[in-house]
């Protein structure tokens, strides 16, 4: 709590934020040292009292200011809508008895000479009572949220309660990257450089956004990229052996979740490194960028690594939350004799201490059969909970207590099935019971690497990669990849490693394959066309040394920083101008429908292509019969 | 030439550019104080003698390394193509009476004890022989280009030589961009705040790419934006009161001289500031953030200010060149009274002192003449210059040379015609001129501010913002804003500010209109429609501060500072991955034609527009017979 206070003034330490203005100071850093200044503050009108004293707000804090008794300025005053733009000018003055120990500058007002009005508010400004407004409010009117979170933070600090406002979350945000880059390029050599955002299409993977191509390309266009991968790993052929990249990445994948259709990561690549010094590095980065006012959640280096199959195999999801201690248990007895299960069925159980105390509600039940019913192979699961006693019963409850040690603070849950199901469900339900039973630890940042991940995985009949083509095998098993068998490739580990925080997946990176044969050779096994990839396989053939890298989700990871980590803050509270899950700018209007010019111009360079694909092949002899020139005519009229 | 120099080991002082990788030195730091250590050094493989030695580069600079008399080695050094990528281990020796003093590791070399080949070459590898190599092959290879200029500057070093590199150019870009930020967070208290990209359709301007929306906005399309103006304004209202960001710009302008389709800018904005305040800002930033290596361009502080109308009766230009110190000068006497010339029309002259020394030739005439057609409107010059008898005679030239105090290493140009043809013209020539008599100083950056815009021009029979509708007019001249009168409106000056850096618009800023009234009247006056700019005027009516800001053109200020100030490097040198002329990427061959999938989709989400599209009003009762469904049909099949 105090921390965030802190923060308020903890970046402007030693800054000046008031040169270059016609300010004299903020309005939070006037005190009693400054008694008899003449003051210029400027800002927002908070509060009015008594047509006589006013709270002035800007960005930093507030001040009282007081008009002289038989001033003239008390219309004005008394006139003024709340949130108008004023500039004031006085003298600093002791408050005496009166002082407002609530208030930062609570010492002091200011004794108003003259009150310029620089932009009256509209009087029905929609300002925002709570930041659980409407959302659809909140984001149309972005612009007011920002400021009445300010607002909002001011109120609060009054009765020492802290919020996690938009504004602040902005200015962590600031802080945070620019430590990044400190850390990069003074202590590390780094080389930061912008790469293209116009790009072309890449072939598999996610749908990409399209940006129609100006003349002379008619019918073409540029995809906006996923990530800069393609560019960093030329960079790195190019001799900038230590990059980074503050990057705008895109994904074109409508609603999704907690998803923006553009993100930004801090993209990092470096060469002749190894899967450990590039996680030693992003450890390093990261801790020595951890904002100051939060330094009570930095946690301590160096982060735990574990593997996929261990995480899969103890906690049943390759993120694991390790706000909780629970781990997936074997079940060496028979107690479990009586359920019903099928032969090679497995059977294993997760003991959650502390979760009995919180009453189990029907709906919960059902949230936790639609969990099950997300993975799409059937399982059986039984949840032993104090307050269900059928279960309890069925579950021949007193033997099963005194297995598993059970008190009647405690619940288990049971999975059986086949193998990979009861570890998905028991990972999901893992997190599931926690978060009800609010047992995660607060306030704690968990960071631990997932590691020795499969290189490929099989999905719909297919052999894909586990995360991307460009990902290099362990040096034990590159022969592997020559075999001509999917048990034997789906046995490949790669040299991927994921950053998980509090459950949260927060970046990934890999050593990629500098060897152009072996990279042709995936894309092969991918069934990937090669074509459209031919610069990067070309540049592999001309020198790449070996290389890796790792791109952090920045606004994921700036969520979890200014929610004190935990619960999650959705993404869209730490960037200044969000989209919904549609995918709309509310504040905007954004997209719009396209102009007459825009279609226009697109239809004019894509005739062809669109005659073709709106006329079926088997009409193709009308398409000619109508079309002339660039126009369409019907041949009976 | 020193300076550039010193960049390749400047920005490492106090680095660990080793740490996090395999390597245990870097090629350039080994010298006679290594002696005796065991090495791991990394890089390609750049020249080969004997089979045994070799110099071994990467990113930071060469070494020799030695391989024993009767190693077995020496067969794979034999065999080993050029630029592939090695480890060496061994142990550093001193050369003794070999050292090669041109060689900054010239000391020493390496006994090596291991050789192992990280990654071979392709035998035919496209080295490219020079910079000034065919560009297309250059763009092609662009991640070889990049190596190359290392290995260029590296020989050419040999021959204490320089030349500017795109990888000099990255490096140095990177150090601007990070001083930048040092001093706008540590110094100066801004945020660094991401804005979208994925942003809607605006009124006026330039075209702008179209990025179709995902599902479910059919028939929608988000807009790129051509800079995050709308943005920063929205956060100045929201009480973010010192914002920047580096960030990416677009325009869809095809091919139009040195111009790329994205773009970075250095993006500034402040509240409670002034048209001084933001011009001293952007000047101590700059400054401050002048790389160190280039310290002998930093122009001193303050700026010199010059207004609009005394730039162009001065140098006929709103950008002069201050490299030159030529001033369009009037013409007292009635010398030129022989020369054929309308009533009202103007006599101009720009005495060209050292032009003389240059003969003119044909090709140079014909160039002048080409440079006036550019205006649409014909005015008249003629040059007195020595090599041109002829010229000189028809000018009286005696009488003109005791005028003028013209010696025979001097020119002038003479012009009439009407007033701002004169101008425009004499403001061409000047530049031109002085470019092709080589006569502009050398290695200097002269950096000054043009003030005192009109906030109006007159284009094509409409009044139109002389640089964008939200440039506030000077206090003393807002009242002028409600004048119904063209005249009266043209005559009013905004609060806008060009820095010009050699006679390059390197930005611009200015003070923006706060008022919502006052904002809407002006895009009133500019038959502007305010139906999509409701979010702004909106906003500006909710309590919008004061402000104003400045954009910096980074890709055009870093192609100054690398070429020492003159002449401009093309932007496409400094920026990594760039696009030709036509907004093609030779590299990875973007844009590529639209998939079917691509096309399929932005059909399927567009159909009725584009129906009325491709069929024109009078025949849409043909489109009415055949379409079905999403499909069409003929009817008469």
């Amino acid at each position: 709590m105090i921390a965030a206070r802190n923060l308020t003034v903890g970046c402007r330490k030693l800054l000046s934020t008031s040169a270059y203005t016609v300010r004299s100071h903020t309005c939070d850093e006037l005190n009693a040292s400054n008694k008899n200044e003449k003051v210029s503050v400027m800002g927002w009108l908070s509060h009015k009292r008594m047509d006589r004293f006013f709270v002035l707000r800007d960005a930093y804090g507030s001040v009282q200011a007081k008009i002289q008794e038989n001033s003239e300025l008390k219309q004005l005053l008394k006139e003024l809508p709340y949130e108008s733009v004023i500039r004031v000018d006085g003298t600093v003055v002791d408050r005496g008895e009166n002082r407002n120990n609530k208030m930062k500058t609570g010492d002091i007002e200011i004794n108003v000479e003259q009150l310029t009005v620089l932009n009256k508010a509209s009087v029905n400004i929609p300002m925002l009572p709570d930041v659980k407004s409407n959302e659809k409010t909140r984001l149309k009117y972005r612009y007011i949220d920002l400021r009445s979170d300010k607002l909002q933070r001011y109120r609060l600090q009054l009765e020492d309660d802290i919020l996690v406002s938009l504004y602040r979350a902005l200015r962590i945000r600031s802080e945070f990257v620019h430590n990044l880059r400190k850390f990069l390029v003074e202590k590390s050599g780094f080389v930061d450089v912008d790469t293209p955002t116009l790009f072309r299409r890449t072939p598999g993977g996610a749908t990409e956004f399209v940006v129609p191509a100006p003349p002379p390309n008619h019918g073409m266009a540029y995809s906006l990229p996923q990530s800069p991968q393609q560019f960093k790993q030329l960079l790195m052929v190019g001799g900038i052996d230590r990059y980074f990249q503050i990057a705008r990445c895109y994904r074109d994948e409508g609603s999704k979740g907690d998803r923006q259709p553009e993100f930004t990561q801090v993209d990092v690549e470096m060469s002749f490194t190894t899967q450990e010094g590039v996680m030693q590095l992003i450890e390093d980065m990261i801790l020595s960028a951890w904002p100051e006012s939060l330094i009570h959640l930095k946690p301590k280096s160096p982060f735990p690594r574990i593997s996929y199959s261990e995480a899969m195999t103890k906690y049943g999801i390759d993120k694991p939350d390790m706000r909780v201690s629970w781990q997936i248990e074997d079940v060496k007895t028979n107690i479990f004799n009586f359920l019903k299960k099928n032969d090679g069925d497995k059977i294993r159980v997760i003991v959650c201490r502390g979760a009995g105390k919180t009453p189990i509600s029907n709906s919960t039940k059902d949230e936790w059969k639609r969990l099950i019913q997300m993975n799409e192979n059937g399982r059986n699961f039984a949840i032993c909970h104090p307050s269900h006693k059928t279960w309890f019963k069925s579950l021949k409850n007193e033997k099963i207590l005194e297995e598993f040690g059970l008190t009647e603070e405690d619940a288990l849950v049971v999975c059986w099935g086949e193998s990979d199901g009861v570890y998905w469900t028991l990972g999901q339900l893992r997190n599931y019971v926690a978060e009800i039973c609010g047992l995660r630890s607060k306030n704690v940042v968990t960071a631990h690497w997932v590691v020795d991940f499969p290189l490929f995985s099989f999905e719909e009949g297919h052999l894909v990669s586990t995360h991307h083509p460009f990902t290099a095998p362990v040096d034990k098993d590159k022969e592997m990849l020559y075999d001509e068998d999917n048990d034997r490739l789906l046995q490949i580990t790669g040299q991927h490693y994921d950053l998980v925080i509090n459950g949260v997946e927060m970046g990934g990176g890999s050593i990629r394959i500098e060897n152009s044969e072996m990279q042709r050779h995936v894309l092969k096994i991918l069934s990937e066309p090669t074509e459209e990839m031919e610069h990067l396989l070309n540049a592999l053939s001309h020198g790449a040394p070996p290389h890796g890298g790792f791109a952090l989700g920045l606004d994921r990871f700036v969520a979890m920083l200014t929610s004190d980590g935990n619960p999650l803050t959705p993404v869209r509270d730490v960037i200044a101008f969000p989209k919904t899950k549609n995918g709309k700018d509310l504040m905007s209007d954004a997209p719009t429908t396209l102009s007459k010019k825009q279609l226009e111009r697109f239809v004019k360079q894509n005739l062809n292509e669109l005659i073709k694909f709106i006329f079926p092949d088997t009409v193709s002899h009308c398409y000619r019969m109508i079309r002339k020139a660039d126009s369409f005519y019907c041949s009976v009229c």
